[in-house]
């Protein structure tokens, strides 16, 4: 009986939760809202195709690792809106709470590696998880945009409050804020951001 | 206008089609199908997590890359059964095809990189692909056993089958295997695995 693994296992039968956790924003064809497992694979993508706009001292491999356990925390803390004030106050001691109860599950040695993973991304004191973080809030916009600015539209969401989530992206990943910059404004003239 | 991020956006947009890509097992609590998005969330996670038990020559980054990758081709070529002996007659085929319009829609060096990470994992031939199968066949069998056999009775699929598909566990992480085969051993007890 390999105990180490027994609660591997258990780790990733757990999971599988994450995959019934969903989000505020729809997929880009507007059939059914997005979870939050099949979002941390898309991210991971998006970080490795992105590659080449990180700045020379991240390290991609860690950010995608990051990436992929950035919102695990959401099988106990569910997702919290970007722009929901209220669910913000108390969304770091929730999320704080999840993590030790679920990376807690892994073999001591790897649960404190990702928990402090985790921890990593959402101090975004480092480089590697300012860049997983620009990623991470560069593909909202992009799903938004292409949903006809669906959660926006829904939540009543300012130009000047994504603009302050987004800001990230142009320090991290400046070659990007272009884009990232073009897109919103003609968000705001196709109606699906308020200006 | 950045003609290369152009092209990258367009490939990360093509990418949400693969969460609308179902697979033929349920999630473990049989609320709905899993698709392909998640799956590869979860396998990637899974490699990560089982990185002490591929052998010295196992780049887990690189596996981590290939995972997340590995069934991108399903968008247009669907998921086939992987017991299903008519649609494997021609997915390589399809999944060619599949590849270089997907993978093409990337800049050119990006798009070769990626297509070729597919076709490594594919092959089946390197110690990164191997230990990629490995995990890849892995979390079926743990899916299967916990939604009590859903799909291996649904398509009457036997233990031989089953013990084929997984051979290249033994070979890639043979620490896992014990685990692996004490699992089909309860699944064939308790009936969710034809004998």
């Amino acid at each position: 009986m390999n105990v180490e693994l027994n609660d591997q296992v258990g780790f990733l039968i757990e999971l599988d939760k994450l995959k019934g956790v969903y989000r505020r924003s729809p997929l880009m064809d507007g059939s059914r809202y997005e979870n939050t497992a099949e979002h941390s694979w898309h991210v991971a993508v998006c970080a490795t195709v992105f590659a080449r706009y990180a700045t020379s001292d991240v390290d991609i491999s860690r950010v995608v690792r990051m990436l992929l356990v950035h919102d695990i925390v959401e099988i106990d803390a569910g997702d919290t809106f970007a722009y929901d004030a209220t669910g913000r106050i108390d969304q770091f001691d929730r999320e704080q709470l999840a993590s030790e109860r679920i990376f807690g599950l892994l073999p001591a040695d790897q649960g404190k590696e990702l928990a402090s993973l985790w921890a990593e991304f959402d101090a975004l004191e480092t480089p590697d998880s300012r860049f997983a973080n620009a990623v991470d809030r560069f593909l909202p916009v992009l799903h938004n945009y292409h949903n006809q600015g669906h959660s926006w539209k829904k939540h009543g969401v300012s130009r000047a409050q994504v603009d302050g989530r987004v800001a990230c992206i142009e320090a991290a990943a400046p070659s990007l804020w272009p884009y990232v910059a073009a897109l919103l404004d003609d968000a705001v003239r196709r109606g699906y951001l308020a200006p």
